[in-house]
């Protein structure tokens, strides 16, 4: 475990990667089954990753995102895109995949399914976005920590232009929409300014408070 | 690293706690201590955290979210309060600190600081709220990865009323709005129903899209 905080510690918000090295397949393979892994509201993972080596795009990217640098510089950019709303259709096929995969339905399960596709789709559409957004941010999570175990160095976005990144990959047509940007590739080191400052966290009194 | 995979595919949202278990301290430590690393937004950890033992409280929180077992059987409860909004004090306390930990100020970080403070105060509240709850979700991944690393059982879970919880904890006053809650403790092995089920994800190709 103070391997886990041990890898959290190592990372940073790389600034700096070196457009030379690339990251190997196995390692990215492992970082996206860490994202898909992750948990999420009653197992909907109501977002989806599109991984990009592709130089055009991501170029186009970066200019849609203040030009940052690792946009490029990394080898791969993963962009978190969330469902812009929740259908039957999307409820359905978790649920009919869930039945599959376990080899049974069950009448709590059904009728958990029908909460939902009562609830969910008399919500309105930014509701369920914001909502959705929400999980795709525990995926992000998992695959910066991912990244730290496999000493792969990564920068986690926001600075960008949603509507534009949504345009750039077409993501309106899927029911998409970006909502953060995560750069995997190696720093270069003596190049980048935060690599070597410190990590900075509320103290633990600012930040947790006990109810005993 | 695939040790990563294998807490990710060892948790579950554990359904049924056995209430005689406590978590010991040092491991619920590191659990917060995760979340207290988790990188957010421009670093503002704009969140926190509320960790409750106390029986009389966790009583209270059950009957506002549905009467799920797990909060007062678990034998820790963490609830996720993000800002309720981004305010000067809250910004400027954060680049406050990093000037002092790093021992330096630097005209590129006021620079960011003073956008921070004109972009931020000048978006509605809720916007800021919603941005400010998904930086919580970061934390709460963390946490749940955590808890596997120390082979505790949890569970994530969404299904209560916020205005009832905050209330209950007067979040509202300290300008927090709860958004998740995490139960920590014991799985109560045979009485779960969902322990020994098989844990359904979407097949990577309905959930990564590859652009090279």
């Amino acid at each position: 475990m103070s391997d886990l905080l041990n890898k959290l510690q190592w990372r940073y918000a790389t600034k700096k990667m070196d457009p030379n090295k690339s990251v190997p397949q196995d390692k990215v393979d492992k970082i996206l089954e860490a994202a898909r892994l992750t948990p999420t509201s009653s197992g909907l993972q109501p977002f989806e990753i599109i991984c990009i080596t592709n130089s055009e795009i991501r170029n186009k990217i970066k200019e849609a995102a203040n030009n940052q640098s690792q946009i490029t510089e990394g080898s791969h950019l993963l962009v978190f895109a969330a469902w812009d709303t929740y259908t039957a259709d999307r409820i359905n096929y978790m649920f009919d995949l869930t039945n599959s995969e376990r080899g049974f339905t069950n009448e709590g399960w059904e009728g958990y399914r029908h909460h939902l596709l009562t609830t969910y789709l008399n919500r309105d559409k930014l509701t369920n976005f914001e909502h959705a957004a929400r999980q795709a941010y525990l995926a992000l999570s998992s695959a910066l920590i991912a990244a730290a175990f496999e000493e792969v160095d990564s920068t986690p976005m926001e600075g960008f232009h949603p509507p534009a990144v949504d345009a750039i990959l077409d993501l309106n047509s899927k029911g998409l929409k970006s909502v953060a940007l995560m750069s995997i590739g190696y720093r270069e080191s003596g190049q980048d300014w935060l690599e070597n400052l410190k990590k900075v966290r509320k103290p633990l009194d600012k930040f947790v408070t006990v109810i005993d």
